[in-house]
């Protein structure tokens, strides 16, 4: 599909995306960047790229296909050096969750002739690093692409056969659409997996053991999304910060009315509270999102 | 091990001792009663028993070990009609989630010689119903046994034993120090779960669809355990209410302290609070409690 693909960020996403690449034989030649030498070392261990270089500026040059896939952190500094070395065709594109900061950031330093097109593949485990990727990560995963430009058409036609074949439904929204929606579906879930784990973390240190012990009554489902990448998580919470407050904020009026119905000792409302929830499951169960198997298939 | 064993309700809990008993052969005679006639029809189907009984009292009669295996708003129905029909060397037994209101509800029904031993095996799935039940539910669990009478030493050893043959292991503990330790490792977990599925629930027709659409991302990890049974999660909210509020204050206000950090900007703070979680699923995953493979083992 390409001649030569850049990925910039080689940790879950980036080497999942390259393990992809090579599986389906996406493009001739594959180059690998990573900030970390120990991750380009790993790229080249595990043999996931062609070729690795240590320099941005020359690893997106002659690219075709340039994809971020670090931290959102980190788009100032790595668009700042790539701008001006991008070739004219070459699709300049992420993998962020937070769409309208991305979109910001890169648009004011791109030139105005870039082909900057933004997307977001809805994939990931808890786990980071290299060697936690795998191929097939994303799919009959969404990819989300939230399009600035229509002048850039065919090569938005051209990423989204790219995301297909990498194993993806593609679906095209607006920047503000996709962080509304990754509140709710990502942002918020993580960031009360991360409040709940972290309230158990500030136990006294009995309490914390017997946590632990006992955690198979509910807390261990939390814990895994509470161990996803921090660094990744900290610029999500600053960069989708209206939509994530404005989610926060229902979030916990409905947690007020939760409490209310508690202190009330309201039979009735719990009932009902705990009842609508169950057809939220089976939807997600029915649409190929998530597994029927009880226990998310763990045996007990 | 004993003669004769009466289950009174063949939900998860109730039918996966009943079938453990079976695989371990750990009585001659097992007797099933629930309110539900289907309920009682699907046990026959199933030979998870040796008889059905549709009369509680008659149940028990001549019984060895009388386990209550139904939600916490019955107890006081079930123990005012069987009490007078339990017999001298019959163990009273449970399996509620809410060890305090447990024990004063039967302490005061029972007649004083009754050997009332409270316990609570942790373990469960989202599932409910006779269907849902698996003899090896128990292995590698944990089971709290909140003794109330000294006098009772001997029983206590024998339904240590119980639960040990059944795949457990066993702690003994205060009805307090249970319910304090359970309301942050499994109910504030299922009522965060059941809230978080309940925001999402409470979004226009459009969002609700996409929040199905996109839950791979975090959100389908809350909608496992808030699809567990709704009257038994009500009654759990109804009578371990004190621990649970008080927990649910703790992470009220912690959650206050992330969204002033996100408010703030606090880069420092979040990746603090980020990072911090990590080690609990580690321990977790090393103390058996939950498996180390990503997404719980699901494909992507």
């Amino acid at each position: 599909m390409f001649k030569k693909i850049t990925i910039i960020g080689l940790g879950l996403i980036g080497s999942s995306i390259a393990r992809a690449i090579k599986k389906k034989n996406l493009c001739k030649n594959l180059i690998a960047h990573d900030k970390s030498e120990s991750v380009l070392k790993t790229v080249l261990k595990l043999k996931i790229a062609n070729q690795i270089e240590k320099n941005v500026k020359k690893s997106v040059e002659n690219s075709d296909l340039v994809i971020i896939c670090t931290p959102l952190g980190t788009y100032k500094n790595i668009v700042s050096n790539i701008k001006n070395n991008l070739k004219k065709t070459c699709i300049l594109t992420d993998v962020g969750s937070a769409k309208i900061y991305v979109t910001q950031v890169v648009s004011k330093l791109i030139n105005r002739n870039t082909i900057w097109i933004p997307a977001h593949p809805i994939a990931g485990t808890e786990q980071s690093g290299p060697r936690a990727g795998f191929a097939d990560l994303f799919k009959n995963r969404w990819c989300i692409i939230t399009p600035t430009n229509k002048k850039n058409s065919s090569y938005i036609k051209k990423l989204n056969k790219f995301w297909k074949r990498i194993g993806c439904k593609v679906q095209y929204m607006s920047a503000e659409h996709h962080d509304k929606v990754m509140a709710i579906t990502s942002h918020i879930p993580h960031l009360i997996a991360y409040n709940i784990v972290g309230t158990a973390a500030n136990l006294e240190k009995d309490t914390k053991s017997e946590v632990i012990k006992y955690s198979a009554s509910g807390f261990r489902d939390f814990t895994r999304i509470a161990s996803s990448d921090p660094i990744m998580w900290r610029d999500i919470a600053l960069n989708n910060r209206k939509q994530i407050l404005h989610m926060l904020d229902k979030f916990n009026s409905d947690l007020k009315n939760l409490k209310g119905a508690i202190l009330k000792r309201d039979k009735n409302k719990l009932f009902k509270l705990f009842s609508k929830t169950r057809k939220i499951r089976q939807a997600i169960v029915k649409a190929g999102q998530d597994i029927s198997t009880p226990n998310f298939g763990r045996k007990n």
